[in-house]
């Protein structure tokens, strides 16, 4: 299972799905790799993997990426040896990625991706959050708002919706989808149960 | 939405959903009609509503029933009038029938059926819970371990599969399931956020 989340930033996803990594450690948070400089705070290899653009060139060339995308105007890529490591470690990758990247995932992988489209409760809260930062011009929220108007046209692509109009609320949206999803009869291999050979009824 | 629920007689379901009844004041029982008669303790329009053949075969005439089959030379029958009245009080039907029963149920209403089909932890505990009860002969038991083989045989058409391994567990991951089916797409009449006109930007 790989769970898939995307939003426009300014849904609040990341605070959302921070919370629900920190309690459910089956989860494993997918780091994608980006051309864009660190902003204050951010570790490399722990927020993001932080490469040049000649790095991601190679990356593309060599195959590596399940899927990457180029949004306000840098690029975003998520490598197939972090998904698969994290798989191999038996925890359910978390991918973080913006709708261009995340089709990129659904077009490509089955059943076996979740996807989760989180909404802000308003688009006056989606607007109010991203001038909260404080940290970007006019110029750049200016972006970011025609950025989300263009994600929000993707979400039918995605199969929840869960509105974060309260962390809590939207984080037990997301486990409940979590459970949910580990009782669908798709991804039971075989039945949990066999009636035994008729004669010895 | 309707909430199905089928399995095999042992698997507990009963149980499970009783308490998912007291927990979830949205939920409301849909109580079935049957020709069968009332065991010690059971309520008539409570447990179900008991009926005559004359009167089963009049309501079958008058197209009264959502569905209704033979299970064990009696018949059952889910009336479209509790159905309807439960929804119009607002409240999420929850239909308990076998599998002949849930079938038909799928095939004619779509996505607003949440399907789960209720196993028992093993066949060795299943075949437990028929004995434990202690009021059927052996005769009986052997009749519904025989139905409980055919019930399991008809598990690929529920969209989840609940293991009653434990009540608490199995009734929360009902739970899960409801809240995770709430945020379907498909459930959203329209997109719970709306981009303002582009000028406003």
């Amino acid at each position: 299972m790989i769970l898939l989340i995307s939003g426009p930033s300014g849904a609040g996803k990341s605070t959302v799905y921070h919370e629900l990594l920190r309690r459910d450690p089956r989860l494993g948070f997918s780091v994608s790799t980006t051309t864009r400089p660190a902003r204050a705070g951010e570790k490399d290899g722990v927020d993001y993997d932080f490469v040049d653009d000649a790095e991601f060139d190679r990356l593309v060339a060599a195959g590596a990426f399940l899927e990457w995308a180029r949004v306000h105007d840098r690029r975003y890529g998520t490598r197939r040896d972090q998904v698969a490591a994290l798989e191999a470690a038996g925890r359910i990758p978390l991918l973080d990625i913006d709708v261009q990247g995340g089709v990129q995932v659904l077009d490509q992988v089955g059943v076996e991706v979740v996807s989760v489209f989180v909404w802000p409760p308003s688009w006056a809260a989606l607007e109010a959050r991203l001038r909260e930062r404080g940290t970007d011009s006019d110029a750049v929220i200016a972006t970011r708002l025609k950025n989300a108007r263009w994600e929000i046209g993707y979400a039918d692509r995605y199969a929840y919706w869960v509105v974060n109009d309260e962390v809590e609320a939207a984080v037990r949206r997301l486990e409940a989808i979590l459970v949910a999803e580990g009782c669908r009869r798709e991804r039971w291999g075989a039945a949990p149960v066999q009636a035994p050979a008729r004669e010895l009824e």
